[in-house]
């Protein structure tokens, strides 16, 4: 913008154009703004990494953090908007209100039970697409890391026991994308929170929770309930899984310790007492890193792409099959040459693609977009 | 940002540093986040340029304008919100459950009477400095204007019988300046909104209009409280200002036209009936351009450089003065290319600086600084 003539084309007069056209249709907001590549990630703050509540100002660095992904990964921008309430009916009235501002949104950090609540009424009033990342990006590519460890395993997912421990934001949205994705049961899985195995007697449980709990049990204890699993997701807490615990786990078992800073459990441990477990952590410096970021830009990008009015069970489903796909392809010769050679091909130490893979966006945005059909807008 | 490392630092785990760090002490956010350059430009659409209520989505270019001039004058960035909605209350709410992502908000084509409560109300609060632009940007740009167009006359401002046609955001807000900066008594000025003179016989006048109501008259009519007027401000509609009222006026009068995109008269209808006239409009292409371009950057640009918590009635006069001042120094050779020499030179043509003069930022910003003081957090 230079000179008298710019500014008077970008600010007033000149702007009354596309406000006019816009005030005539909405579509035209794609045309003449920003809107159809901003994303508007917003957050209170009340689940921050592993570290809790601490606030919608102490969260900004997070949100910060994400929009650089966000346009680095998928060239989308964004604008972080922290909201000081804990109120989920408040939250949502709010997300309502501004929610012109944005192509779509990416609700991040909030604590559970809210954040179910929050999800579901925005996603059936807006008609933008939104999703929680902490839902159903983790769910995505925990799913893909699933599928992947058990076809090394050479295991099928219809047979497996499968042990989730946590049941907030991400421990529910992978069972409920595992459910959908893989069609499986609910007698294969065992919910496990702070109280111990989610039971039917727990005369206070959530909505959430109610779908997996299970018949009364004399011994609800983590340890009892992963005793022959040949899954266990933690999404809880740093060091709860013992040596013990993976040693009474079924042959060849599958681990997914994703609690943040500290896993539940460290591979090193794991591999003492089974060495045939794959393990999976949050880390960047351990192999099988669990990382939101090879999913949310892309899946923002294909949606705001194919103009979704809102994210289906159908294009996550298509993100953890691409994300799986990907890899089993050989990885690319200048992300090889920065890792061990192991830790590069198809294997118990390479489940999932790096974060950092130049791949990504070309390999998953249309696999994801080709999943929308607009006869889901109606739906 | 570059590779798994950088990832990880602008990411999980590096960002829960940051995180910590805020959430021990809040002020940290403007060491570790964007929040101190950042503005928030704030709007429902309900009073957009001269286009009236066209809603928060058709507002939008308006909102991405203004922040390319904030980038591009002040370095500043932004973050548009678009609110639907038309309850003042429901949108204090909602910026107050927000305000911790910025460092400052300029509210934006906010319609009156709504804007004057939700402008108050906020300002009192926020611990942020927030203005609602139509107010007081262009307050402060009239009152230069003003102040420089009656030294070109030179009539003193004690003297003078000002008429303001139009009681909005932009009337309202210039009056309250006016009688700030130069004193004026309420006696001098002459409110006129679309019913007429506002006068105490008027049972239903609102809160901001009845300091300005006059004692009963026979004729209200606009022609009527022109007649005799020194200054005639008009932030109403296009062409409603005839040349016989012009006419009318005192000698030297000072007109300042500025509905967009049609003034209340056009300067050639003024200097027809009037040689001896000052006129200013709204419009680029017209001599005297009375836009907030040229001081909204850099109020916002002061107010976050002294980590100022409101806007002062100081820092609105400092801008006055400034703006004022920079238009009777000679000015830099690079514009005046561009204009005819009468509309370079200070004058009855040029009686504010051009919207594009280069030294605006360092004449302005620094001005405003000084005049904010710690003290005036407490008052």
């Amino acid at each position: 913008m230079r000179g008298a003539a710019d500014l008077s084309l970008a600010y007033t007069p000149g702007v009354a154009a596309p406000c006019l056209a816009i005030s005539r249709n909405p579509e035209d907001a794609y045309r003449y703004t920003g809107k159809g590549n901003l994303v508007g990630i917003i957050s209170n703050g009340t689940a921050v990494l592993g570290l809790g509540n601490i606030g919608p100002l102490a969260a900004k660095p997070v949100m910060e953090g994400k929009a650089m992904l966000f346009k680095k990964c998928a060239g989308i921008d964004v604008f972080d908007i922290e909201l000081s309430t804990e109120r989920p009916e408040h939250f949502i009235e709010i997300v309502l209100a501004l929610a012109d501002t944005f192509g779509a949104i990416n609700l991040e950090d909030i604590a559970a039970p809210d954040c179910f609540q929050i999800q579901d009424r925005l996603a059936e009033q807006l008609s933008i697409p939104i999703m929680h990342d902490d839902q159903s990006g983790t769910a995505v590519v925990a799913c893909a890391a699933i599928e992947n460890a058990l076809r090394i395993q050479d295991k099928k997912i219809c047979d497996v026991k499968l042990v989730c421990v946590g049941a907030g934001a991400a421990g529910i949205g992978i069972l409920k994308l595992a459910r959908a994705y893989f069609g499986l049961a609910l007698e294969q899985i065992h919910l496990v929170d702070s109280r111990g195995l989610v039971t039917v007697d727990r005369l206070d449980l959530p909505t959430h929770k109610l779908p997996y709990a299970k018949p009364p049990v004399r011994d609800a204890s983590l340890a009892e309930a992963v005793r022959g699993a040949d899954v266990l997701i933690g999404v809880s807490g740093g060091g709860i899984v013992t040596p013990e615990m993976v040693a009474s786990m079924a042959g060849k078992p599958v681990i997914m310790a994703m609690a943040n800073p500290d896993p539940e459990i460290m591979p090193a441990a794991v591999h003492a007492v089974r060495p045939d477990a794959i393990v999976a952590t949050g880390r960047s410096d351990l192999p099988n890193q669990v990382n939101n970021s090879v999913c949310f830009p892309y899946l923002f990008r294909a949606a705001l792409d194919a103009r979704a009015t809102r994210f289906t069970h159908a294009m996550f489903a298509a993100a953890v099959a691409a994300l799986a796909g990907l890899a089993e392809e050989p990885a690319p010769p200048e992300l090889r040459k920065m890792y061990r050679k192991e830790a590069m091909e198809f294997g118990p130490e390479y489940i999932l693609p790096k974060q950092d893979d130049p791949r990504l966006r070309g390999h998953m945005v249309p696999a994801i977009e080709a999943a929308w059909t607009p006869a889901d807008a109606a739906a």
